[in-house]
C-alpha cells in the first residue's frame, strides 16, 4: 500500500477496535445525526431535510451519501408527476437502531442543556402514553444504574488500551 | 443585539427548541465524545488525551474548551516536581451522564460496525459482572422496545416542527 493511502487509512480509523470510535467516524458530525433524527420522523426528501436543517445542498449531499455508504440510510428513487427522477432517503435496520441511541442524547440534553421552552419532543410508549427514557439495563431488562457499570477489556481491545 | 452577533448566535443554535440538536452543538463532532470517553476511563491530562487519540494539540486544546466551557468537565491545576503548573480535566456530573449515551453509542457500533476483533469494550454490572446494555426503559425501570416508543412534540416545539 503506498504510504499516503496507509496515512489516509490511519487518519480516518485512528482506532479501528474500539466501537465507539468506528462509530463516531460517521456519526460525531452534528448533521448526519440530525439527518437521522429527521428521518424517524418522516422527512425523507432532500428539499424536506434542507428545509427543516438549514443546512447548505453541498453538505447536506456529503452527509447523506456518507450515510448511503455506511448502510445506515438507502437512497430510493420517485418521480412526481411532469418532473425529473428524485431521490428519498430511508432509515435501513441499522438507522432504525438509532432510535435509541438519539433517545440518550435527547435524555440528556433535556438535563444538562435545557432550553427556556420546555422539552420540544417527548419519548413515551405507544398505547400508554406512559413516558420512556434510556438507561442501562441488565440482560432481564431491568434498568442499572449507571454507577453500578463498569467497562472492563473485551477480546477485541488494544494490549495498550486501558 | 448587533445584527452580526445576532447572525452569529442563530448560526451556532439552528434550533433552539431541540434537545438533541442543542446538544450535538457540543457533542456531535468526533473528538469531543472520545475525550469523555478517555476521561470516563482515568485519562485526565493533556498529555494523555493527545497520546491515546493521536490529535494535534490544537484540536484537543479547541475540544478540551468546549467541554469546559459547556460544563461537561472541569480543569484543575496541579504541578508535578520541578515542572511548571499544568492542568488536567476532570468529567463533571454533566459529562458523567454521557456514560449513557457512549453506552449507546458502544452497542450500535457493536452491532452495526463489528471489527474483526471482536468488541474491545465489555460493559458490565459491577459485582455480578453480568453484561449490561442500553435500552428504552419505562417509570418502572423495565426495557421497552424501540418499535414501541414514540415521539410527541412537547411544550417546547416549535409551530413547525413534527
Amino acid at each position: 500500500m503506498p504510504e499516503t493511502t496507509l496515512a489516509k487509512t490511519r487518519a480516518a480509523q485512528p482506532e479501528p477496535h474500539c466501537s465507539i470510535a468506528r462509530s463516531l467516524e460517521v456519526l460525531g458530525e452534528k448533521w448526519t445525526l440530525l439527518i437521522v433524527r429527521d428521518a424517524g420522523r418522516g422527512r425523507n426528501r432532500f428539499s424536506e431535510f434542507k428545509d427543516n436543517l438549514h443546512v447548505s445542498s453541498d453538505i447536506l449531499a456529503d452527509r447523506l451519501s456518507t450515510l448511503v455508504d455506511a448502510g445506515i440510510m438507502e437512497r430510493r428513487s420517485y418521480r412526481d408527476d411532469g418532473a425529473r427522477e428524485r431521490f428519498s432517503y430511508h432509515l435501513t435496520e441499522s438507522g432504525q437502531d438509532l432510535h435509541v441511541v438519539l433517545g440518550a442524547i435527547n435524555a440528556w440534553g433535556d438535563k444538562h442543556r435545557p432550553s427556556d421552552f420546555g422539552p420540544a419532543s417527548i419519548y413515551r410508549r405507544v398505547g400508554s402514553r406512559t413516558p420512556v427514557t434510556v438507561a442501562f439495563v441488565d440482560a432481564s431488562g431491568r434498568s442499572v444504574a449507571p454507577e453500578e457499570v463498569e467497562i472492563v477489556r473485551g477480546p477485541g481491545s488494544e494490549p495498550t488500551a486501558p
